[in-house]
């Protein structure tokens, strides 16, 4: 791209940093801005500026805050005695969602992955044994995602918590409400079956 | 959606303002900038408030730029008496990259639409008007995307250049290099047809 402004280029390549979005995207969301009001652009600036410099990591749960200790686990009406590991702020978001989970949470930051170099060191993995170490947590529920490196992250730390003789227990896997069986795949399928529950339960 | 940090919503609801990115999207982004080392934010942010801050539009052409006179109308290998009529810098920047245009352009930043709001006020025709009023343009060609809007506005200009008795064109409609004659809308290939040039025109 021969761009006719340095200033234009310039803004192109940064917003072109962002995954998945390429040059002439970034050009169009460029360009937009330019006919929008400066101020859109300096409060979009100063959101991203205020963000990486003043955000914080809950030193308790590791979810992403404002404070040293996030609304979740300053919170009274909290059971503090179960613990949903997940992966990042986005799984925090959609649990909290539902209101079924009363507990606290652990965000690992990520799932142990070889190949993108994150190893068990690269998460919060240690904090959250240290945690059950006290006698702080009864259960852990492992929420992670069902892939290779979410099965491989939840069997490291079930590992890491054996010794420790607490629930450990992970959500249901089966088929999503309203989803048509026929469309399942087998994996899924076969798990719902063999996880299967008391009719009443499901009422 | 419920936000952990109010910075974190901030940064979201600021990016989810830009066209074709929602909440979510703008959440996947903004944590990805929190993944990376904090200059990049920066970065992007001092590159926006650049941007919006001080840019120019060129005073000739009203292309953007970073000076008062772009280098294309700056150059002095360029036939002045060629003008390129094109909607705003994208055109320009595709034109350029064909190197088969050696004129002037001159951007009318946007197109004639009332459902927007645009009228010709809204744009720079009485600029262009200007120009071949004083004697500078022997051509101007119309290169703006074949839509109602776009030949709406080539219409109003061609009305408002009528009496100056200069030559005008529009970029040719036809089949593009490459594609299938069968999937050709009617409307091109009829006007492919009876636009067609001599053969040895084309080699």
């Amino acid at each position: 791209m021969n761009f006719s402004s340095k200033l234009l280029e310039n803004a192109v390549n940064e917003v072109s940093q962002l995954p998945g979005i390429g040059k002439r995207t970034a050009l169009r969301l460029v360009l937009h801005l330019l006919k929008q009001p400066a101020s859109q652009s300096h409060h979009l600036a100063n959101a991203l500026t205020n963000l990486v410099d003043e955000i914080k990591l809950c030193k308790q749960c590791h979810n992403i805050s404002d404070v040293d200790t996030c609304e979740i686990c300053a919170s009274h009406s909290r059971n503090t005695e179960v613990v949903c590991v997940v992966e990042d702020v986005r799984d925090v978001m959609a649990i909290e969602n539902t209101a079924q989970f009363k507990g606290l949470y652990h965000v690992l930051g990520g799932k142990i992955s070889p190949i993108e170099g994150i190893g068990p060191h690269n998460l919060t993995i240690d904090s959250l044994v240290e945690k059950v170490k006290k006698g702080l947590v009864k259960e852990v529920i492992f929420a992670l995602s069902s892939t290779i490196e979410g099965d491989t992250t939840n069997f490291y730390i079930f590992k890491q918590l054996e010794e420790f003789n607490i629930k450990t227990s992970t959500i249901a896997r089966g088929i999503a409400v309203g989803d048509e069986l026929e469309y399942a795949d087998e994996v899924t399928l076969g798990r719902s079956i063999l996880n299967r529950i008391p009719f009443e339960n499901s009422l």
